[in-house]
């Protein structure tokens, strides 16, 4: 089904970096709930570039929602947000069109468009679409707020640097929500931005390992085959560029683990079955415990570098070498948590819609 | 669509652990594919509990085509395999059908299902179900093969010890293929395999790290948004029991890298564009580059250990202890490694059926 | 999806006539329902040949359900039906493999499949598989009359003859229920026997009209696009063999009236909203009005005649003549009433399980 | 997936009759498909509402493309259509929101949509949208010719006046294509258009039926359960508004007919296999056979008349009378047949990009 993710609640995407606009088509929302700009825009914002760790490019996302909203609230039928590209360099693209860019989708691109596609930018590849992703997911995060669920998440490692891990997790996600930067610990905060100046001075990049959480989800929802919770968000947040790793729970240290070192002892509390640990991540048999569910995303460092690096011209197929000019992002771990929530948003509001219906998310 | 996956080609898989029958609907096969039972013997095989590190269960899988093969060929209709459950133990689930088993998927089915479950061992959660897996994708992976595709695994990481990485591919695939405890070198297989007594004798268990390389897949394969070859590995991936986390190429070790360290450069070999190393798993924005595809499964400690843990029974709604008795595998990585193996033909021919045409993995 | 349909609720098909058997998985039910034998077996009995108007050939539908059900009840995971093929003509299909039957699949499968379909009876084409389907629509029919909706069927028209309308709705749906030759007015049923004895006895075969009705499905369920309820019923219908028209309420002949004449006034009744006519059979912009769904399959006649015809013979490239022998039906209206029932309470159970979430078939 | 039909080529529809915008995104074409405005253009100028037997309202569909497109070819990347709504009338909905319109969506959207449904001109009900559907169509039409499969249609029969069969079909396509009320017989269409305005003096509207066929389809593309060609077309063409039935072949008349009479013969012509008549309308057992696909489409009359009805006030819930004023359509048959057209062209597409894989569309 290619650009459109979901069964109940379901997300379609279209444009390209240069092209006139960008958006999102949103489907299987429940009618009544309220959409406000304020928080589209506060999303928006959390993933548009900001201080000097980011690129010095300034992102307009004037967005519209021409579809699917009446008198402030959702009608049921599609929501289509537009994003126009405003801010789009005019320089040539065609001297580099058929230089492939290390890490980028430039030859792979090529290989299945047959020279079709956009190249201005990374077309339809380019992590400007993500900010379409993000306007929409700022509507679902609203509606699941308000059936007590709530979506985070921070840097929790960069080049060495480690956050501290989730305490107090509501005051935690309070905190987190509006930071740019998002570390929970500050010192390590300004460690990591520190040593994406130095990469940056460097003609270099910096990856990193983001760290989402949601909690108040009910126990009960996802499948065993083939739709287990961890298969639909890895499914729609590997299509995020740049991921390339998702764990849960403890994840791959439960490699070096034993059975009764990873295994939740189930607790009663307060008259509720609990978990005393969760490094299950939330998830027993693709099916939630009721217990926050827990996931880390490798990002990798951004491919596009100033340094030079040897490629190919796929037209003449001949070796070549290439530096990368423009405006870069030296790490865009900082600016994919917007994003990753967004993402975890469409497949938390799809599943919560097929176990309960598609009325569930309208809330009382 | 829960228990069936895949849009071109695709499976579904039914049965519990001690219903009468598992089974698997292969769907979407090109006619005239060569079915040869030794071939699903061998993978049957290869998943089988055998020597010391297994469970002592001795599972027969007795496997009948009973549909879509006509003259020792696949005839493109719904290909269904059975496989009886012969081996059931009769022993009483009543008594414990209440007690969570930490790490099991006991209490998440029973918020999901209401207490109607099979919780006989395991019932629709149990790694039996597997077994149908197995065979089905013993029929594409011989058809792959005849593609020039391979698909192989080992035993990357277990406890700490790690087995070498892959060299000369095409020899590694072929060692690993018939090895039941798949690591490339002795040596270290056989202290996983002491690591793994160890623990057994501690009535405890261990979890590693599987990783899997697919070869010969041409470029150009796969979709930017949402399906990219990444998305549609992982969502097949997770939902096989115990599989906790993903990584493609260089994954984790990403976030502590820099772009020049992570980017592959791309060259000319024999008029070929390859590039000149594969940190990004042979996937380039989602799409297959022609390198091989590589990729890791964080594989978690047997949740069955004989060691006593605290629990609840979700049916009287108390604190409980327990301690899981029976014939447990101490560790269940080199058994996945068949299980991963079949979830990654099913996604490749998939891709490639959706790419080529439903006719193109017929071949010649 | 090819052999599965459904999205909540799922059915996926396998089998050939002359295979080892032919089956059904039916996926996302409910939790909870009871599954008796003996409502499947009466509908199995309802669509198996019986008396003059059908083939001389004696069907056993032994079937038996290897997963899925629990203690007499489903428990939400996949229901897998397995029907073995017990009375196959040993016949030899060699002689006749290439020539096209007229009105029948064998040329086309031969395009589609390239000469390794099951030929055979017509293979995954065959009648034979519907035995399977009404297997698993009983089960979901009793679910739905369990919350109030019922599906029932009656021929129409059959060569000119026509039955009278539905008119006590509930207590037609009684008298049609165990007929296997459903019709309600009796003289009518004995002329449609009549003639298709007359059609029979002149080596020819007869099609007619059977009307499907719903009753007790709430207002408010199906999508304006492209999942209206007039859309998924169809979808799913005309893969029934046989069937080449559909309409809802007052159908084709809309094209011979005026908007006056075919508008369904509103009116309140006992607090109710209703129409005062059904001519839109229950549906208005795609979506359940609360009414009765109604609808008109056209049904064709049995392709298998006796009388010579003229064909070719596909691998040779050559015309020929055919007469196919064999113990054929005259007439498949009447059976196909077991099947479009079955077929029927798959959508709309998949429609009210999409609608009111997992768990609403599962009943109080 | 509601808003969105196909697999391999998928088209998603959003926007209400007085929103903002309507539009589509089309994914999954082929790369390098030629789009030409003219024809897309000429294909709403075919749905826009042209002359007496009409609605006198003018609209204007200035339609851009705003992704998906590069130098004047498809990228392969999703292309999103957008039409805004320039001619919204700004009359007060409010009065007769509540007022359910017989034979429309008013009060089956509202039980759906709790009210919060866009209720001016029928929101997303509107024919309105199917703009968007038709440019959308274009596209495909466009791509589908130069692989030399053309799609037409004409009124075939309009409250009793019946059009001409077709005859030459490649001469009869070229004659309807520009048509705005497309009927074979010029005497047959005059007849008709004055049927359209005696009704509308009446204050009532009409209906009829559309037949459609397609050329050049190759034999062997569809699936013998759920996806049969008229599977596929039907659940497409039954999302359109006003489609109540629709026919293969000789469709209903089967009912009257022997199966001598309706088989169709196949013969060899020119070395290749064909059909001496076309009772079947081009399909076998749910697969193409290679000659036309033929099939009728019920359009009911329109809804909209301003002749005075009966109907409730769902807000109140009492019973009320209601008059629709306005301009609306009192035939909308004629200008269906784009629309038709247009969804035919997206079902077909998929088909052959499922089967023979996403770059075939593309051409030589």
């Amino acid at each position: 089904m290619k650009n459109t993710f979901g069964t109940s609640v379901a997300l379609t995407l279209f444009g390209e970096s240069h092209g006139e606009m960008i958006g999102a088509v949103l489907d299987g929302l429940a009618p009544g709930i309220a959409v406000e700009e304020a928080a589209i825009e506060a999303a928006l914002q959390k993933r548009r570039p900001q201080g000097a760790v980011s690129t010095a490019r300034r992102e307009q996302d004037p967005f519209r929602i021409v579809s699917g909203v009446f008198n402030g609230k959702t009608t049921g039928t599609p929501l289509c947000i537009l994003i126009p590209n405003e801010n789009k360099k005019s320089r040539d693209y065609e001297a580099t069109r058929f230089l492939a860019r290390p890490g980028h989708a430039d030859y792979t691109a090529n290989e299945k468009y047959h020279g079709f596609q956009d190249y201005r930018g990374g077309g339809h590849f380019s992590g400007r679409i993500t900010a379409a992703l993000v306007a929409a997911g700022a509507i679902l995060q609203s509606a699941l707020r308000e059936k007590g669920i709530r979506i985070g998440s921070h840097v929790k490692a960069l080049h060495g640097i480690l956050d501290r891990e989730f305490s107090d997790i509501e005051a935690d996600l309070d905190r987190l929500a509006p930071m740019p930067f998002p570390v929970l610990d500050a010192a390590a905060a300004e460690k990591m931005q520190e040593a994406i100046l130095t990469a940056k001075a460097e003609c270099d990049s910096l990856g990193g390992i983001l760290e989402c959480i949601v909690t108040g989800v009910p126990a009960g929802v996802g499948e065993p085959w083939f739709d287990s919770v961890e298969s639909l968000l890895s499914h729609a947040l590997f299509s995020v560029g740049g991921v390339k790793g998702i764990e849960f729970g403890t994840g791959f240290d439960m490699a070096n683990r034993k059975g009764s070192e990873v295994n939740d002892d189930f607790r009663m509390e307060n008259g509720k079955v609990i978990t005393a640990t969760n490094r299950n991540g939330g998830i027993n048999g693709g099916i939630t415990n009721g217990m926050p569910i827990l996931f880390r995303l490798a990002v990798k460092p951004t491919p596009s570098i100033a340094k030079q690096q040897q490629t190919v011209d796929f037209s003449a197929m001949e070796n070549a070498d290439i530096a990368i000019e423009g405006r870069h992002d030296p790490c865009i771990v900082h600016r994919a948590a917007a994003v990753a929530e967004a993402v975890t948003a469409l497949v938390i509001a799809d599943l919560l819609a097929q176990r309960f219906g598609t009325d569930w998310l309208k809330g009382a």
